[in-house]
């Protein structure tokens, strides 16, 4: 399995990136300083500064989907930026509300300008989004509205639902994997989907896009479950087992939980403790998470959603180099490295 | 002048009661319960209640908005409960950056859900607006949806604005106006229009009624100012000089500032001071507004706002009891009542 980040996603970046920052100019100045801050563009006094913003995947996936329906990436541009916007927008918020004071390895916009300004600026982002996919002509201009609108409506969910088990002790598996199909396969979907949409692709092509996405979605959140716990500090610029400490309800975790075997009840005492957890205790609850089959299960989910990812674009008239880009980029974001 | 609500309100509410709360259980569970919540449908714990939710006056003109396009006015339905999420979703999120523990007479809703919660179910109103306009397959539904999204962005900036105001001193009459506009009036401006172009109707009759909103809209700021410190308690809710309690930087009041008067240096000195502000010290500071020429001020720029607005009705095809209907209600809504 790759771990070389593929082309598509610098070219992405190249063509995206000039848009981003031309939609940002739009925003009025306050909320225009946070966002800005927020991309990585520029510092907390409005300074501009380089090479901050994330990894440009979704628009290189919303790109690829232009390419998918036979137009040139170039018209997928629009769409890209918006669906980063709406990324962005949630990562605004949702710092906010897990408190969260540090991503991207810098201070989280509300712990530098409030958290007013950081709510404001995310409506801002979300607003954003919606006007640059309305105001380019294209011919699905309003279809891509809605696929986006529709994924927004899924983000919330999620996350409304991640909030709410933060208070259950009893979340099951399907619950988990259900927020996660909302939180993050449903704007994942989105990207892969929209760039075809808005140039007027088939609906059997959007449909098997989405279905593309959607699964890709998910093997990246176990992906990054599995990463939270076993990950190299190197690579998720978290410390090892970080996921364990603040006793996240992820999916590897749950998948242990629900095994019935006796590890997972040792495994939910330690999680249920009110002491803070030794590191001897974050290895015994790691061990505890493979032997009773937690990590097992999420390595072969997110093989088996991979699978099923590629399958999905057999057969709806997608050019062989664009399928095999969007396999590149799947295994990119779905690569184990411990 | 009548202080009689328009008949047109009543039925705005039969209208698009059902409508909004059709719309509101699309949502998923966690967020509807904050919505129905905020929008006065239901009580902390999500049992029914009734009569909580405001006055309708959006929807009412939305609704006009329609007719003048020579529609049927249930044709304004799905754009006038659009405009009212959009309204609720700022208000949700404006209380929480404002602080503000009341509304409509009930505890708002982050002190009853939390911060997080209050935030998430602003973005659902917000994105379900959009999902709204865009699904219902109306001529001008594209267009519908980008007069609102230009309107939002209106509103944040207005807001953002709102915000800086308050951490300087040396704000203008020029800015506050401006900062009315984008916060108050472009979202009545965008009522006002929004179900002409969901029809379909001329650039001409848009564009008039869009400047009769937004003429609306500032008087009703004006409006709104002037009941903050003269209102009759009965009436406004709020005890009387409540705003200038507040130290609020209201139109009169800063009107009243840049009068280059002696008042205006004493009325700055009592609003700059640390101290608790007395009853006495209230009334006096309400004098002094008077005196510097900010309440004439702020009356007579409400009058000439409203002579504007009906003039903006001129000419453009709407039908005469249509325009009588749309005159009642910015009458009403701009209504001094001491």
């Amino acid at each position: 399995m790759t771990v070389v980040m593929p082309a598509g996603v610098a070219v992405a970046r190249d063509l995206v990136g000039p848009a981003t920052e031309a939609a940002l100019s739009r925003l009025s100045p306050g909320v225009r300083r946070v966002a800005a801050y927020h991309y990585g563009l520029a510092d907390a006094d409005g300074n501009p500064i380089r090479g901050g913003s994330g990894k440009a995947l979704r628009p290189a996936l919303a790109l690829l989907s232009a390419r998918a329906a036979g137009a040139a990436p170039e018209r997928g541009v629009t769409p890209a930026v918006a669906v980063e916007l709406v990324h962005n927008f949630s990562l605004l918020h949702d710092d906010i509300m897990d408190g969260d004071t540090e991503r991207r390895h810098r201070p989280t916009a509300w712990t530098v300008f409030g958290v007013g300004a950081a709510i404001l600026a995310g409506d801002a982002l979300l607003a954003l989004a919606n006007d640059l996919l309305l105001e380019d002509m294209a011919p699905g201009g309003p279809w891509a509205a809605r696929c986006l609108s529709t994924a927004v409506q899924r983000l919330i969910a999620g996350q409304g639902e991640d909030l709410a088990f933060e208070r259950r002790g009893d979340v099951t598996l399907a619950e988990c994997l259900q927020m996660a199909g909302d939180k993050t396969a449903a704007l994942m979907a989105c990207a892969c989907t929209i760039g075809a949409v808005h140039v007027g692709a088939s609906p059997e092509m959007a449909m098997g896009l989405a279905e593309f996405g959607g699964h890709v979605g998910l093997a990246f959140q176990l992906t990054d479950d599995l990463l939270g716990i076993w990950g190299a500090p190197e690579v998720t610029g978290k410390p090892v087992r970080a996921d364990l400490r603040a006793r996240k309800k992820s999916l590897p975790v749950v998948a242990a939980l629900a095994s019935g075997t006796p590890q997972a009840l040792e495994l939910a005492q330690i999680l249920a403790s009110s002491a803070d957890l030794t590191e001897d205790d974050l290895v015994h609850a790691a061990d505890l998470v493979v032997a009773a089959g937690g990590r097992q299960w999420a390595e072969e989910e997110a093989d088996s959603r991979l699978a099923a990812a590629a399958a999905a674009l057999d057969g709806i008239g997608v050019p062989a180099d664009v399928r095999a880009e969007f396999i590149a980029i799947a295994e990119f974001i779905t690569a184990r490295q411990w």
